[in-house]
């Protein structure tokens, strides 16, 4: 059913679900857009895409003929391009993303595919996947392999082309698991978007106070690795996902520096023990 | 020069520093000794001994015949063991230790074994590695390949049986590096304790908010796992950990909270995008 796909933004998500596409054995023609010319250039290079658009228009109109869309771009832009392609998509197309939040996305398609008579389907999803760096040149076909793709569907009812698309999602390795978007948002900003800030403020800490002292480097092991890692995570990204998440995300931040305050006041007295029983039963939990 | 040789505390550790000398040509006597009789009969299954002790009496003794004795203990049990040691031996031989915290014991060392002529010369050591669990199970003669071993001398002289231990100490596979013992804790505090407690803070606050929830299991991925695996970590070892270097570990602890408020009050202002440059060069610097 899907013959012509158009991927918006070619970063490292975007040329990955071009790259799959190929490796599940799609047939039909990929085309691309990313406003970063060396991103377009590197997807195609890599055979992510058959074609990319000259400029944004050129997009546009690329869309038009697209059977399916993915919107493989930060959050805020891909609101952005929630609000470009409505008039220039209708009945029988597919719009998707790949956005880390997705209330926000879910709010505004309610209001601009409100109708599967004549407007585009608006399917919200969220591929648990990527590297701590982006860009199509660390893009892979296996990126999804074994990865749960979210979805956040904005009608009970399923599509022919939405399911066409699911497949070709579940052809790429992956597990999926409908969620209402709220709970989505909720339950991220505290699997992944936590984990995120406490790694990125780690980091900013230990690079303001030790800057390049050798020792850090000679001394700090596995734990430093894993848990300043997502410091190198673009800003880019993640302020849309601090921009559109905020309130779940404060809380998240608030929960946790009262639980480190708990910790320190606790350092030597039986309370630290308590920590490292219920830290122990969540490890045993997912081990 | 050392020919025989007394592990004491036979977990992942000490057992991994019994196959370590093996494996790099150790052809004099292991014994070993632990409270645990289970560590004790798997370190000796598994090849790292040569011999048990069949009590801490029998422990003591063979400590009387051993020129090098390693405290492979938690640290408080370190010092307990040194104020055992201190009458049983004497000029010639070494004492040796690998605890997570270095100014107690220098402190205590400086005490204890005061004087080269009549008494054991000891030496504290600090390999950093390890894994999330503890035991003889898990121990390896790799273990310490390409480790960092750091040691806080407590004389500026170096005995030969003293070099004669570093030398196996590098044939183990790893580097070393001398530091000044509160140095040593204060560093550590940073790139270990702090990653340490902020990863058992996270995990224990997931574990009450979320207890066996699927979808903890089902959307956390990479960053969650990496971020929560010290969560594992043993409470024995730790309490000693937190017990002898407070002062340090609070300063940390206090630090990073009030990074994570500035993150928290920053989420929608130009004040994010600094955090991330700090921690994006914070990274680049380790790449």
């Amino acid at each position: 059913m899907i013959e012509r796909v158009l991927i918006i933004g070619t970063g490292l998500i975007g040329a990955s679900v071009g790259l799959a596409l190929r490796a599940a054995g799609f047939a039909g023609r990929i085309d691309g857009w990313d406003v970063n010319a060396l991103e377009l250039s590197a997807a195609t290079a890599m055979g992510a895409l058959d074609g990319a658009a000259g400029n944004e228009w050129g997009a546009l109109e690329l869309a038009r003929q697209a059977d399916a869309i993915v919107l493989a771009v930060p959050v805020l832009a891909i609101k952005d391009w929630m609000e470009k392609l409505a008039p220039v998509t209708g009945a029988g197309q597919l719009i998707t993303d790949v956005g880390s939040t997705k209330l926000e996305i879910v709010e505004l398609a309610a209001k601009l595919f409100d109708d599967p008579q004549q407007k585009a389907i608006f399917l919200p999803g969220h591929p648990m996947a990527g590297k701590e760096s982006g860009g199509a040149m660390l893009a892979e076909g296996t990126l999804f392999n074994n990865a749960m793709w979210l979805f956040t569907p904005c009608s009970e009812e399923m599509a022919p082309i939405e399911k066409d698309w699911r497949m070709w999602v579940g052809l790429f390795g992956t597990r999926s698991l409908d969620m209402d978007p709220r709970r989505h948002d909720e339950m991220c900003a505290w699997v992944s978007h936590l984990p995120q800030m406490l790694s990125t403020a780690l980091a900013a800490l230990l690079e303001e106070k030790f800057g390049d002292a050798p020792e850090i480097g000679a001394i700090g092991g596995r734990a430093l690795r894993e848990t300043t890692r997502l410091g190198a995570s673009p800003y880019s990204m993640w302020r849309d996902v601090a921009m559109t998440n905020t309130t779940p995300i404060t809380e998240t931040l608030l929960a946790l520096e009262q639980r480190l305050t708990h910790v320190r006041e606790n350092l030597r007295t039986p309370g630290l023990r308590e920590e490292f029983d219920l830290a122990n039963k969540f490890r045993v939990r997912r081990s």
